[in-house]
């Protein structure tokens, strides 16, 4: 338990802000950060970037400026991130919530809209893995019908997931959902190509027992298996699958979800008359979009590092980078950190036999 | 090239029609049979089902009835429809397509709602697999933002894939494409989780190893990787992918457009004034309606068996079903069964290293 780095109660949260990050850089998270400045009197901030892209924020209160010379682009290879640019503001910033050698670190948490890859990699460089956990995952939050969000992990990191890497990511959203939402029960579906317990490929029906061997052990909620619709009809607060599917998953929902916008944006915009029927509408239209709005959902919680990351979408706008700071800030003012830590732990004690009865020996052995 | 049963230029094409299959039974598939059968002159019908259900179309011109006394049932296990069910209708329809000892057989294609577990694994029973088809696949269309639509495979009749299956699926969905779209030279997107070559699990960068030779080798059109937003750009014809990874992109599309649907139904039925707009935006609505109606994609076609096999979606009403009856007449006659065991022949010609190189020796073996 040691070197991990919590906030005492009534201590200020402060959060590390790669300001250079994403496709808009400071144009965006500037004015994100000062808007979650006002709208959070605890918080604090500090801000990564190069000193003249800052200088707006110069003298903001409850805000240091840490300058870094270099940025990681978009499209710059993993490579590059953590072998070159090695004073990028991305790496700048997760390097202050690695804990010192009293074990405290200057942020709690760190937030960045730079590439995906680059941001794991160094992030993984930096502040290692959790006692327990052998790979770190990606959750995010798609919407759902029940008015909340359905989070989903992984999203990417890991190409081929064993059943205890499955076993870890449900264990790990369930601590997520514990410090974001609030929700201390919150069920996990198994994502499969049917609900009943013998569908599937071998690992998944692994997954399956180790996900109800944990259930009764009381170590997590489990739903049960769940399909690609249950995501959406919020069938399960979390729903874990290997990052290859997760990824799919969300790149087809981006993909579905902008085609059907696109398709109401063209029909309402056709002709004159359907322009006018878009003015008698757009009431509706708006309420609408701000139900559906997956700004509201940004920030990705790159889960079982030594150390809170958290990621904005690339394209994000001063908004839903606003929203991924306020994630993030929730996140660690409620122990996400420890909250991990401790249920990883808890798992292990409880389970000491998954990690021998399969292949993945490593997994689960601290 | 023997015991294929293709219907020589100028013959009628005759239809099998599983009349008692899906969620509605007759009730959807004898209207959709009677509007097919005016729409197409030349074709022909087989209708299976009980007598007293399939009463309404007796005397029916250009239609034959074949009895069946038993009906698998949506929640019937496949071993039911197996073994037990011998006299099913979708079992007896299946059996329409099977050559005799001419080499010929009474329908050249079939059409069924039935569940979709059973209806793969009586085809499979019943046809047997083509010549050099490991594992047959399920083939649907997704639509996409250029207006057409894309052929996705496989959709869940396989959860472990590997690199020679994915290539079957290309060249099989490449066939399906040229004969019901008349695209000779459709082009082929590997789903991945990023556009780079070296992006993926392994069999998924051995399949594009065969992909990228098999086009070096003119046998198809291979785009490159795509990910799961290209499905919905339409920046491939077609998009392969393991059955697990198909079957979670179908639901979870699924699932997201039905969510957004309710969502906007909700929202234009929440008080009068929504309704008034609604009112106003109603021929806009529908015409938008009508550009995502995915029952005009309605038929998923059963590849690599020894005859033509057609699903139809389960709750399909009598417009989707009869588009499935549309696709299922054009790949009849436009030789599917043929031009797919041609290319998959051609393949093995072609490539005959890809089934020593790996470890699914049998896969590309004949």
């Amino acid at each position: 338990m040691t070197n991990l780095s919590e906030p005492s109660s009534g201590d200020a949260v402060r959060l590390a802000v790669d300001c250079m990050g994403g496709d808009h850089g400071p144009a965006v998270t500037l004015p994100a950060c000062r808007s979650f400045l006002t709208a959070h009197p605890e918080a604090e901030l500090i801000l990564v970037g190069r000193g003249d892209a800052l200088q707006p924020a110069a003298g903001w209160e409850r805000c240091r400026i840490v300058e870094a010379s270099e940025v990681v682009e978009m499209h710059d290879p993993v490579e590059v991130a953590l072998r070159r640019k090695k004073d990028s503001s991305m790496r700048v910033a997760v390097a202050q919530v690695k804990p010192g050698e009293d074990g405290r670190a200057p942020a709690q948490a760190c937030v960045s809209a730079g590439n995906t890859g680059a941001l794991m990699a160094v992030s993984r460089y930096l502040l290692k893995t959790l006692d327990g956990i052998d790979r770190p995952a990606i959750a995010a939050v798609l919407p759902n019908e029940r008015g909340g969000g359905t989070t989903v992990l992984d999203l990417g990191a890991n190409v081929d997931c064993s059943a205890e890497h499955l076993l870890q990511f449900a264990v790990m959203g369930s601590a997520l959902v514990a410090a974001v939402d609030g929700k201390e029960k919150a069920s996990v579906g198994l994502l499969n190509i049917g609900e009943e317990a013998i569908k599937g490929s071998d690992t998944i029906k692994q997954a399956g027992e180790l996900l109800r061997a944990a259930a009764a052990a009381g170590l997590l909620n489990f739903h049960g298996n769940v399909e690609g619709n249950d995501i959406f009809k919020g069938t399960a607060d979390i729903v874990v699958c290997d990052g290859f599917v997760g990824n799919v998953v969300l790149k087809t929902s981006e993909g579905l979800a902008g085609m059907l916008g696109r398709f109401v944006k063209q029909e309402f915009t056709r002709n004159p008359l359907t322009k006018l029927a878009a003015l008698a509408a757009l009431p509706v239209l708006k309420h609408l979009q701000t139900r559906v709005d997956h700004r509201r959902m940004n920030g990705a919680a790159l889960l079982g590092l030594r150390g809170l990351v958290f990621k904005s979408h690339g394209s994000a706008d001063a908004f839903a980078f606003e929203h991924a700071l306020v994630r993030a800030y929730d996140a660690a003012r409620n122990g996400l950190l420890e909250r991990v830590h401790r249920r990883i732990l808890d798992t292990l004690a409880a389970m000491p036999q998954s990690a021998d009865e399969t292949t993945n020996v490593q997994a689960l052995s601290a």
